[in-house]
């Protein structure tokens, strides 16, 4: 039984969908297994996991803009605002998406659908340093 | 140590919540165990799955209702429309719901509680045959 | 290789974001392991799981007023109210946060970012008691 566990570091370009598709597969194979369990979880609160379409890009483009009319920039709507008017929305875009993913190892590959692929989601205008725990579990 | 994996089809009737609690305990009990985690992902970027309540039917109708007003089909939004006004409606509601659950298996059974179901959110309006990729571990 | 599960039992004061990190971290420590993972599961339909930041106060209160306003109690908008104006609210502000979370676990520690914390998501008015099945797997 493979029970390993890893850090992927990455750096956004500030706000939007960044594919890690291939990152989180290059750790994969650092533990090569036929079946198993891929957990992914991102350590942060104003940036997030989602798995969706990896063809075309104006799904992503829609999204960003999606999430960001669903929890707008708006100073008069939060008490919260530390680190500036894109904090709170951050947050509250990070709970509608969820910080972990769990996908099946199938026949030695990550179960992905022909379609999907694995984004970060980087609610803060800025570039930052993000940190994803990846953990995997098999055989 | 069980470390079993599958794909699930189902063939959903068009948009809206089809409960596939059977379908999933039916495929654990081909994997019986004591203690352990079951992983549903469902393969797809415009359908996802969701636990909810399983015994009110208005329950359904007005999630179904409600994720339909949050991300309307709208043309006018969306810069993506590829396969028509319910495909970039489709994908953020995929977003907001997520492809994946986790389920802990006590007691040689999921760990619902009384009210809670499994299901799967289809969010186009025609049928479609969806893949829903499982996995158990445990003993 | 250690997998075990167990049931934590939460009493929420009513609607709001209650804390449980301390309560996860402490079952956790009944089932010492280097490497594995953790999963969490709440056995309801009316209450979720989220992780969010654990620092500023103001951050939860504009968390709950977003939830509040994003699914309003207007029974105008429900077919289903059973149990009152605030059951459907609740059950769609659990569909848009989930029910479930893995967490890896990192050279013994839950792999949670500096400022991540656990929380049990109440969305009903009153005082609930609620469970919350953990499993682990790891060694």
């Amino acid at each position: 039984m493979i029970n390993a566990c890893g850090i992927l570091q990455v750096r956004t370009p500030g706000r939007g969908l960044l594919e890690i598709t291939d990152q989180v597969a290059g750790w994969l194979r650092q533990h090569p297994l036929q079946s198993g369990l891929l957990t992914a979880f991102c350590r942060h609160t104003s940036a997030s996991l989602l798995i969706q379409e990896n063809a075309a890009r104006e799904v992503r483009s829609d999204l960003e803009t999606f999430f960001e009319s669903l929890a707008p920039e708006d100073p008069r709507r939060y008490a919260h605002d530390d680190e500036g008017p894109d904090d709170m929305p951050a947050h509250l875009r990070t709970a509608l998406t969820g910080v972990h993913l769990s996908i099946p190892i199938m026949e030695g590959r990550l179960a992905l659908g022909t379609w999907q692929g694995i984004y970060l989601f980087e609610h803060r205008r800025r570039p930052h340093q993000r940190e994803i725990a990846l953990h995997v579990l098999g055989e």
